[in-house]
């Protein structure tokens, strides 16, 4: 999963039945390693309450559809946590 | 999900019969985070009718299938929606 | 999907049966947005009918596997289409 | 699969529900080939009782959820082993 | 799929269940196109009888699991093939 931060939001009328009702967000990658490459932002469908600035767990590829209820969406990008805190080491 | 702009169309009269009937886009994914790096043009099947300048969601993966109604082609990627807009805060 | 130019063969007697019969050519994506870097060949497994030199249409993914009667093939790539002709616009 | 290192741990009390009782730590990709270009550290869900500093094998996609019972569970990144070695030839 | 050279093994004890019996590899990928970029080392299971030195041809993601008998794996990255030659055209 990818550690990351929303960023924004994006406002689609016109799209796939599926996806109406979604929150889609505008995600930064957390950098660790390469502090000066930040990843390219992405989309991610909110199914944790997130807002702008909150740091978020996120799920990719086919594993993003076992969030939902109905598991038959054209979404490969979910936002599953919020999260509270990391701890990571320096070597 | 990927943002990303229509760029152009591709033609295959030779293809997969599962294809037959689909528009194939040329898009380029939108930079945010690094406004000189440009990642790859890349192909999607349209299924929100999109137009050439257009910004639109792009779904990736399995789950572009899942915007089918028969969900058994050799697609993996789909234009699931046009943005209406983009709000992205910068830090 | 990827577009790429068939620049090979690749020829391997000691595979996995489920490989047998289908040909394994090696291709280069295509690169518009940024001329000088060109991404690593790969290899793709043609249902398309694709000779050395030919524009390609490349589907990666489980969505490949769609593209065969029997879907059950450990192949991550495949030719879907030859192309015709792309027309991108430059901003 | 990606050999990684145990960098630190991930906490989120708000999450998906399917998450609960998982622990996520954050793993560092093992460069071997560029020593100077560190992957991007990314969060995998614990399947092998790995603690801080250990080295481990990383099964990513839709096979992470294979190492689980329940394996409708969104996540993409499982750690499947404790390495005890690695050898690696130079050329 | 990707070409790749075996350079070396990974011993893991503690491991899934179901990765008992099975021999990971430590591939290096072939670089055609940037010579002086080598893509990173990562581990596949070996499903050919591929020795330390030989060209092989991996196959990913979810299509690796089908080269297996029982194709519930948490693998991700199969040898499916030992190459014997590669005709690669330069432009």
């Amino acid at each position: 999963m990818i550690m990351g931060q929303v960023m924004g939001s994006l406002w689609a009328t016109r799209k796939d039945n599926k996806l109406n009702g979604m929150a889609f967000l505008v995600v930064k990658p957390l950098s660790y390693a390469n502090e000066s490459v930040t990843g390219e932002y992405f989309v991610a469908a909110d199914n944790a309450g997130a807002g702008i600035g909150d740091t978020v767990l996120v799920t990719t590829g086919s594993a993003a559809r076992t969030s939902f209820a109905n598991s038959d969406v054209p979404v490969d990008a979910v936002i599953v946590g919020i999260v509270d805190s990391i701890e990571v080491t320096h070597d």
